[in-house]
């Protein structure tokens, strides 16, 4: 079984990370495969980078040309993942909603601890489309940008604990989401300062993404997430190198999976 | 890696149907142990039945003396699953939420097709209160109970598929769930005749269990969920067999789980 | 008019205090019945405890011989409710919904006052079940376990005052609703505290079962609520002394009230 | 105990139905007193003389000059319930709400019949702000105007029996409540037909009201429903012969109950 | 163009000041007309006081014999818009949800800053019944009277800005609706203290009645707003000098604008 | 006053038939510029070609250099919206909001009558982001794809109005909003075959877009539609002619509007 990781932004080192925690628990004969976009931000925080980046993550998926299983969406709160599932065959699991999912099996409420304010209506907006804001406690804002977690992620974990903190104690979460990928790895700290388990959307997805895979799931095509309709599309790919010919059609007439 | 798999009802032939259904979809090394209760009903349709099966479960469970790394309770809509979340350590998976949440996954929205009326409400009931219901298009009842359907399972195709078809139709569900533990087996019908994705959700229990175990993660013992508190209960575990003194206590200082 | 009241836990003092509050709310010529159920808990904090004693309550009433026009259950928040209206003819009036009922009349929002945390999200649950929710102002724990409640009451007011009054500034409140059997009589102190009329869930279901009465109301027994199905029960009832030929049948086919 | 309560529209033949409707329900010992405002439209349709009616109904009960327990007012899905708790210090219960409450006290769901299409709205309106819509099932004309059904109950049961039934099979309603004061006398023949209670707001009301009242408990005043604010009222009350020197103050300082 | 805005209280000098916002933000050749009712109280702050504005309105607005082409209710969160849009054609705009669908185009939130506290209730109502409470983040009182405000705005400001940044900063604000007539003009104030928008609701009820009437928009009268029905109405309209005909039919048969 | 209209698709003509429908309902003095995407689909039918077209509106709009006080997104149920209001200081409207809330003000409900199947479900997201989804009584697909509708709108009003009247009848919906860009002309003939107003959202977006300009009133930068921060973004604006050294920073020091 092969899982494609896509990061949403165009930093290669978060790629990695992301990468080393899916492969962390994946299961044994399991490849994880990650994918850096080609174009867009260097980490994404608002709309506008989110927007850019789903395009730039449907881009470098479309355009990976081995067989694989089941494709991971690594932002949190970001858009695309419905464009994904049109395009693909296989499963597509978001870190958001995989973290929430799991989440809810182990608690009766979560938290989600995220970077900026900013982020904060993006992930409700996510989990709401989702149908799983129903048991969202709180989601909060460590008031750390995304670079500045990846750069030194020993310096984010008193403000991110601090926020756990308050999601247990004022907003009775009884589960904490880490609302970002580069998150990964604070879980152990924020469970001894809480003392209620955490969970890395990565992971999570991973778990998710096997299970559908095993099950012999895949997306319903039959109305929301059918195929794209056969149309000029102007500009598509749009990352340097594309072939010219793929790029009016969305190549959706090519098997994108194994 | 053990997981107990436990009938909500005393049909001994269901329990062994369940437990071949999930043993189907389990990983390697991965062992699936299904239980039966002691007491209560052949099988289940309705509240007083529900309710007394949430406590033969519970019972079953907490009489299993050796060691595992999850629960799956088999019962679609069936009350409970909380009850086991305080007394266990380790994971609870409920069939109807772990279909509902398997099914987001994979499609924007989802009917649930069950055995008899009177379960719709029991279903709806369950799901919103997992959070999970904001998605749920419909909840259809085949007319057919669960002991027609265990004995005769070809005959329900054709009642089953015509309400899936009209969950598609008429409510606009993208992916069926099927809403009784005796329906594993019909997916590949249901999908021909309607073309939508089909969730069992013993196999989606046991993708969820396995995961979480992966995950390393276990239930949130915070607040809902925590241990029962030390006190005098009469009549409890009640099934025959049972240890007297633990009887008074609930058992609830000794290990529940390797 | 006969009106049984029927305790959730096995403590018998409770009921008597109960039964002693429920008559003091009775009109004329209503003889109120305590009934304490033959196994369960001495008292019902969190989910295994609450199914243990929904099936200790249904198996208690359904061994009560006498003819009767209604049913209480005086468990705030617990489980069972559905069951007792499955098996009953009569009214069945759970404490919760009725307290929410009677505080939605004078008030445009309401407050429950319990005693633990882990009672919080059982209440919440139940009262979101009976559609009663969207006028909850909030629900808090007062941190006293109902055995400390019941042995001093007196030392208790203070932390039900407090909360109550954190109710009506903080949540906005305009009703409090006392949010456990044990906490009847202290409606004054929490009404000179806070301005507000307090509600006591066992004199709420009396003046609401005495009213079903009246109007010659009972359970719709179309779909949710209809008698259960005739079949093999095994273990039921399951108190000592039980007849065993109705066991395997749950006395279905027997008349239950007058 | 003495008990008003207030027909909507200035026809005084309905005024004189809806007290002996109350009056049959009402507990030995229990005085109903029928009042008809002294202006307003004939029957209430649609919001214009919805509002209208409010007004006139708080009119006709702060001229009423003797000591009352309690105030039913009897128009469904009418406008002003919320002014006359601020008015008055003795409890209000409008028929819309308490058929409702005491629908879902004896079912899962509820639908109401009423009588015009216009009404449909409003009614929804109502139990919505009233916290009470989660459980309803429906609402359905039957197309007959208040005055056709006043003028010839008998023909009007065809047409109610038929949205009733409706309900029942295609909203799955468990329990009908009756959309109009002048449908009272038609649950028998409804229950016949659908096979499930029905209820009668202006019965459930005097049950809801009487229990109150021997509850002890009153209108919140609190916040929403304190009385108003000593101010300047030019024309209120506004029928003709009030004192003049009250309209002015709207009478606030004066005792209004017994 | 002329666009009526109607006072929902009797001070004519609350009209002026009303009519002048109005007109500052008309466009060049859209008349303001400001109308006072005749009866009334000189400020509306409850439910009672609420409906007998709502009468007072309809009666003022019906009176007015020119032509006219959309009608501002100029109350926060006042009763009586679905009856001025049921006995007009024209399009009608209620201040409440004028504010509440402008603060929607510029940000995620809004918060209304009002008067009183008993005022909060009615706010939230409008807008939920209004379809429009999903993105209101908070109601906050200042606890000034209208009466204080109108007399001393000045000394106001302190208060709302108080509750404003509050808003904004606690409960995630992104914008800020006054919630007052009187409070026109504070808004520079607002925006300096928190730094987000502030909408007036006379001025934003302006731009849409203009909008409205250049789509050539008027209100549905399908179903809920359908012209009342031909019926003798008692009383009205009730101001003194009312011609004594129209009194009983509601001069519905009557063209009522342009 | 100059509006920019940005069309969703690459179809030039399209363009020009929104440009010209907008034009018709703007006041005089205000000049509007439609706008086409340099790349992206032909025409906007689902989530992936959405989300393309959400980076193409933007790169488009960004990349216009004169100054305008407002812009409308002219695709229906499309993505991209949040984008432009961090980009942008000066408003933003989207016609599916904008249809949505004209909708509102006319009436009780509203239906979207749309093309495809697969555009409803985007279309009830937005609305629900957008906090307006309440009072939406369905939203209806007539089949058509966005192209066959432009190509020959003549043979696509039976199909539109087919549907417009089961909204009216069957859903309840007491408004029509036209769910794509290119039914423009089509509001008399469902009027006249529904009774109901019909609401244009191009039309309806030029009526807001002219009030918030007038209003003064812009965007809220306090959280959600921050302006973008300061980083490396890869190939944006991605359209050729794009100055090179604005493509890293995203332009956002520029100014962007007069």
């Amino acid at each position: 079984m092969r899982i494609l990781i896509v990061n949403v932004n165009t930093t290669a080192s978060m790629t990695d990370t992301i990468r080393a925690q899916a492969a962390a628990y994946a299961s044994p004969g399991v490849e994880i495969v990650g994918l850096t976009p080609s174009f867009g931000p260097e980490s994404v925080e608002g709309n506008f980078e989110s927007y850019l980046a789903a395009v730039a993550v449907m881009d470098r998926v479309v355009r990976y040309d081995e067989p694989y299983d089941a494709v991971i969406q690594a932002g949190y709160g970001e858009h695309g993942r419905e464009g994904l599932q049109e395009l693909l065959d296989v499963p597509v699991v978001d870190i958001t909603e995989a973290a929430a999912q799991v989440a809810m099996l182990i608690g009766r409420t979560y938290s989600v601890v995220t970077t900026l304010e900013r982020s904060v209506a993006q992930i409700e907006d996510r989990l709401r489309l989702a149908g799983l804001a129903g048991r969202c406690a709180s989601i909060r804002a460590s008031g750390l940008s995304v670079l500045e977690l990846d750069g030194n992620p020993g310096r984010a974990v008193d403000a991110i604990v601090a926020e756990a903190r308050k999601a247990v104690v004022d907003d009775r979460a009884e589960v904490i989401c880490l609302g970002c990928g580069g998150m990964a790895g604070l879980d152990r700290k924020i469970t001894a300062a809480t003392g209620v388990p955490v969970v890395d959307g990565v992971a999570a997805s991973v778990a998710l993404a096997e299970g559908l895979v095993r099950l012999g799931l895949t997306t319903s095509k039959v109305r929301t997430y059918a195929t794209p309709r056969s149309k000029t599309v102007t500009g598509w790919p749009i990352a340097g190198g594309f072939p010219h010919a793929a790029a009016s059609t969305g190549r959706r007439d090519e098997p994108r999976s194994r």
